[in-house]
């Protein structure tokens, strides 16, 4: 099997990542959310790969990126790959508002717009619930997680802070900057300013407005030298049109809205009155912080920052892939998550 | 008057920009463009600051940039200002299309979109014929532009080799690279897919499209890691409010439309087959290219390749301010500026 490249880049791709660890529900029931709405019936998925050892200190839980799925997660996990699956049991989840655990895409009773809005911290808190409700789990090894997945790892570490030997939040954030907020906003503006859009009640997908969006969200995956050096200007028709299909084509614009209001709600501080020093003196894992350097897509300002107040081990990727920096730098990356496991 | 920060900042700043120097129409009757269709009726927007000297050796041709007026560059003329109007004779150009000159938001034979496409070789043409038929020149002492000005000025080098003595393109381009193009053509969506807009025959603006497009431009006016230094996260929502109203009211979308066409198709080298060796070969100026290596919105590499085919001066402007990094380093700018026009 084939590893993406890494995180949308499997947006990108069409490289078909076979599901050898079959997708799994774990029914939570009736789901509470900070908001105080509930979600009904959450289904949430996900795979496991490897085998939980005798004293279950072994499991590592990954949480996808953003319209991410567990499915694509799979390529870093098994012989040779990031994460061994000889040693490590490992907990693959769709995050809620994925298209795969219930989202505004699947929900029967909350379809669309219906469906409630969600923060990171419910993605976190249920995954918190699959964790230890549906697997019996009183303890990770690690929470890793790439983009919204950092952000969640970021959250996890906060919010059930004795829960984790250790954590490594990958190009995630533990807030977003004005910058990460206006790149958002744009893409939710774009999609909103197609007719068909129509609140989320759309009877055909609102096509237009969601072609914009991909065409933002292709602007700031990587840096503009990047984009130079890969597209000569006569490829860049094909390269568009191929993009944005591909990229259309794999997600619903009412799960896009849902998973990236999340995102721009984004603040461990938050249960702090706002304080970072005060969230971060919560943390008890070891963490290991990856930012990339060059990231247009999650500014690396705050994770760096958060660093620092936790006195943590950072690793800086520095190429012009930008966001796609994880996978353009994966040796490297690779190397330093494994020796910061086993350690 | 206050010097603006630079370019699209008048659009963001409301500092009322006194017209000292009043505009003029220079009637250039039926102007036909290089599509083979005409602008029936061409009226080409210009000021002029200072006087032209006896042997007409002191004029400097001054286009604007992307939607913005040649009352927007008075500002950088003056004494003691970037153009000394005790030693040149400045004409500022209303490029077509940009409201002032005979435009899609104005022209009463071709509104909106029956308007034609335009290139900047038509901008560069007209200002041509100005400067020749309407004014009496037969030569330049310079050409500068920022921005959508600074690819005029790379197009004026290359189409009237001999019209001038020097050239001075500040963050423009020869030619679009793909990251350019992306950025463009996701503002043409974002305007496109407002239902509102109907192919340029709107009842009343496309607000919502507008909106978005404003907010991909502001994105990428400037760096991330400018951004998040200048708006903290809790005042982001004013900010964008703010920002996107002041955009908002100062275009209109065909308008809009039309000259980034223009900027899309830009490409000297078109006239030489496609070698910008033979189109570089053709320049006959002394060039001061200036761009700004961190430019978001105008990638500096086609200027600085051009630059190296033309064994020209460059100077770098290296601000996290990105585009608007004119304005940022208007200090070190100027005094190279000036100490090129001079020697």
């Amino acid at each position: 099997m084939k590893r993406p490249l890494f995180a949308f880049v499997c947006l990108f791709c069409l490289a078909s990542v076979a599901a050898a660890q079959e997708i799994k529900f774990a029914p939570l029931g009736d789901f509470r959310l900070e908001n105080g709405e509930t979600i009904r019936d959450l289904q949430i998925g996900y795979r496991t790969v490897g085998t939980l050892n005798a004293d279950k200190s072994n499991a590592i839980l990954w949480p996808t990126w953003f319209t991410g799925t567990s499915a694509q997660l799979l390529g870093f996990v098994g012989p040779g790959k990031l994460l061994d699956s000889s040693k490590y049991f490992v907990i693959l989840v769709d995050a809620l508002g994925d298209g795969v655990t219930t989202s505004p895409s699947n929900s029967v009773d909350q379809p669309h717009m219906r469906f409630p809005e969600l923060t990171i911290r419910d993605m976190v808190n249920a995954e918190y619930k699959l964790a230890t409700e549906r697997l019996g789990l009183k303890h990770l090894r690690a929470v890793i997680g790439i983009s919204m997945g950092g952000m969640q790892t970021f959250q996890w570490m906060v919010s059930y802070p004795e829960f984790m030997d250790k954590a490594i939040p990958v190009v995630g954030s533990p807030k977003l900057t004005s910058y990460d907020l206006l790149l958002w906003t744009a893409e939710e503006h774009a999609i909103e300013a197609d007719a068909a859009w129509n609140h989320g009640d759309y009877a055909s997908m609102p096509v237009a407005g969601m072609r914009t969006a991909m065409d933002i969200h292709i602007l700031n995956l990587t840096t503009p030298a990047y984009r130079v050096a890969q597209t000569p200007p006569d490829k860049f028709p094909a390269f568009l049109a191929q993009s944005e299909q591909d990229l259309m084509k794999s997600f619903d614009a009412n799960d896009w809205i849902r998973q990236l209001q999340a995102m721009m709600a984004q603040d461990v501080s938050k249960p702090f009155a706002g304080s970072m020093e005060k969230a971060a003196a919560a943390v008890r894992a070891q963490v290991l912080v990856i930012p990339a350097t060059q990231d247009h897509m999650v500014n690396p300002t705050p994770a760096l920052n958060f660093a620092r107040l936790l006195h943590a081990q950072t690793l800086e990727l520095t190429s012009n892939c930008g966001h796609l920096s994880p996978g353009c730098e994966g040796k490297k990356m690779d190397s330093a998550i494994q020796e910061f496991l086993e350690k």
